[in-house]
C-alpha cells in the first residue's frame, strides 16, 4: 500500500534545457513527505512546527531520463525502515511507465532542542501498518 | 587546489524552523558547480547552453549540521574522478570549522540529443591539473 | 465564470517568520495563469513553448494578511482586458472568507523573436467567452 | 549614494525560455533589501527576526527587457518615503546601460504581534541621511 503524489510538471520547475532543474525534484520529494504526514499519519507539518521538526538529514537520488514541462508524474513513496525517532524512506518517480528518478532519504523527528525524539505510539502504529500494507 | 564557493544564507533559502530548506542546499550546489565551470574550466553555462548540458545524474548528500540565516557558509568544491565525459565531484560546506553537509555528485556533459559527449582536451586538461593540484 | 486555482500552502512556501515569503506568492499566480491556459485556453504552456512565449510584462501585489502552512488558498484569476497580442488579469487570494492578496499582470504573446504576436481568433473567442461570462 | 547589489544571473534563475523566470526577480529584490539592511542600517534580517519581521505589503514591477543566464545586472536600491514604521523602495536594475526592470515595493516593520512598530531613532536616522545623500 505504497503513497503516491501525483505532480504535473509546471514551468516554474523547468530549466532552461526544458528539463526539470533537479533541486525541484528535491522539493517534490518534500511535498510527497509533507502530504503523506498530512493524509497518512494525520500529523501535518503546521502541526509537527508547534514544538517539533522533521528535517532530512541524508538523501541520496538517481536521476535516470528528464521530465519535461507538463509531464504527469506520479512519486511513489515506500518506507524502508522505522527507527526510534528516523524514518527511512524510498521514492520512485514514473512518467507512465518510464521511471524518471529513484531516491531514498532518513528524516529525523527533532524536540524542540534539536535532540531526537520517539515516534509516538500513534504514529508508529501507522508508519508499522503502512510498511506491512506495502508488501 | 580546491574551488571554494561562498554563500552567506539568505532569508529566501530559509523554512519555517529557521534553518535553510535542504532543496536550497542543492541550488547552492548548482551554483558551487556554475561558478566552477565559468571561474577554472572557462566554459560558463550561458556557453554550455549552446548545444550542451551539463545534468546532474546523481547525488547524494548527508546534513550533519543545520545553517541559518546570516551564516557564512564555504562550500569545497572536490575533483573525485574525471570520466569520458562524466565529471564525479565532492561537496564539503563549511561555517567556520563546524561542518554543515557533505555530497558527491556526478555530472554528464551531453550533446543536444541528449546523448553523453566527451570533455575536450583543454576541458580536460584543466580538469586533470585541478584535481592534481588538490593533492 | 471566474477560474480558480487551488493551492495548499506547502513548508517550501514558507519563511523563518512561518508565512509565505512573497516570491512564492509570484510562483502562485503563474501556476494559475499555467493551469488557465492549459484547462479553458487549451494551450498549454508545453505548446505555447513551441515557437511562442507568454512573458509577464508588469505586474503588482498587494498582501493584505499573513498565509501560514498548511492554509487552503483560493486564487480566483479574472480577465480585465484583452488586447491584441496582450491580456490583463487580475488575481484574488481568499483563505475561506480573508482575502490574502489581490494582484493584477499584463502578459504577452509574443514570437521565437521576442516581438508580441496577436492571439489566434480560437483563444481570443474563449478569452471573450469567458470574460463576459465572468459577469 | 544609492544602495546596488550586484546579481550575475544564475542557471537556477532561468525559465524554459532562457530568460530569468520573473518571480526569481523578486527573490533578488528581497536579496537588495536584506542586503541593505545588513550593510547599511547594520541591521541584519537575522537579527530583525528576533521579535520582529519585515514584510512586504505591496509591491510592483515593469519587465522592460528580458535577462539571460550570465548577464550581470546591478540592481539599485533607492529609498522613496520613510514612514513611521514603513519604508517606500524603488529598484531599478541594469545590464550595463540597458534597463532589464523597474519596481518599488513598501515594506513594514512589525513587531511579534504583527502590528507595526516605529523604527529606531538611529535607524530613522540612517535611513533619512541614505535618503539625502541619494539626491
Amino acid at each position: 500500500m505504497a503513497f503516491t503524489f501525483h505532480q504535473k510538471i509546471k514551468f516554474r520547475q523547468c530549466d532552461p534545457a526544458g528539463m526539470v532543474f533537479y533541486p525541484r525534484y528535491f522539493e517534490m520529494m518534500n511535498d510527497t513527505v509533507e502530504a503523506f504526514f498530512e493524509n497518512v499519519l494525520h500529523y501535518p507539518f503546521a502541526q509537527v512546527m508547534h514544538g517539533n521538526g522533521v528535517p532530512t538529514v541524508q538523501i541520496e537520488a538517481q536521476f535516470s531520463a528528464p521530465s519535461r514541462l507538463g509531464d504527469d508524474l506520479d512519486i511513489v513513496l515506500g518506507i524502508k525502515r522505522i527507527g526510534t525517532s528516523s524514518l527511512d524512506l524510498s521514492y520512485q518517480a514514473l512518467c507512465e511507465k518510464e521511471q524518471r528518478f529513484t531516491a531514498t532519504s532518513t528524516v529525523v523527528l527533532i524536540d524542540d532542542q534539536g535532540r531526537p525524539t520517539p515516534w509516538t505510539k500513534k504514529i508508529r502504529g501507522i508508519l508499522e501498518q503502512h510498511a506491512e500494507g506495502r508488501n
